[in-house]
């Protein structure tokens, strides 16, 4: 299933803009960056909950947010991109 | 049906942070900010083409990206909130 996240994290001291940093890292390890803060996960239900777990170790729940939003097998007529940085596909060939 | 919309916007420029500004402006006007550069949005197709419209005509395709996710009626079973700013139930009642 492709997995959305996004997250806010509150970067007004260094120890946020590590918070930051890790979690980017994370997200970058298990999908798609398609914005800044936005990132496209292919996965599984066992693997989405791993990677929550994961997140929710780095991040402070009183000053950061972290959303997930799930789209299903079905979701590639659920996403439409306008502008720059265009869409890509997931489940498609990665040509080098 | 519910719409999330997620924006980056170059700001690197004046024209930029204007853009931004405007873009923000146009989706707290329609819909529930959740994230920085994140809403939610309870919309019908054409109110969705209106803003969609709305909102092309702000942002500089070649530098800032745009999109939008569908979320459908049932959207309530496919949003997970962690941290900091809570989810909110964009059909609930507004307590004043």
């Amino acid at each position: 299933m492709l997995v959305l996240i996004t997250y806010d994290v509150n970067t007004e001291d260094a120890a946020g803009k590590k918070r930051l940093r890790r979690v980017a890292k994370e997200c970058v390890k298990n999908g798609q960056r398609v914005q800044c803060s936005v990132f496209e996960c292919l996965l599984d239900t066992a693997q989405c909950k791993l990677l929550q777990a994961s997140l929710l170790k780095i991040i402070d729940t009183n000053k950061d947010s972290l959303r997930f939003y799930y789209l299903g097998k079905n979701y590639k007529t659920r996403i439409e991109h306008f502008g720059a940085k265009a869409g890509y596909d997931p489940e498609g060939t990665l040509i080098l």
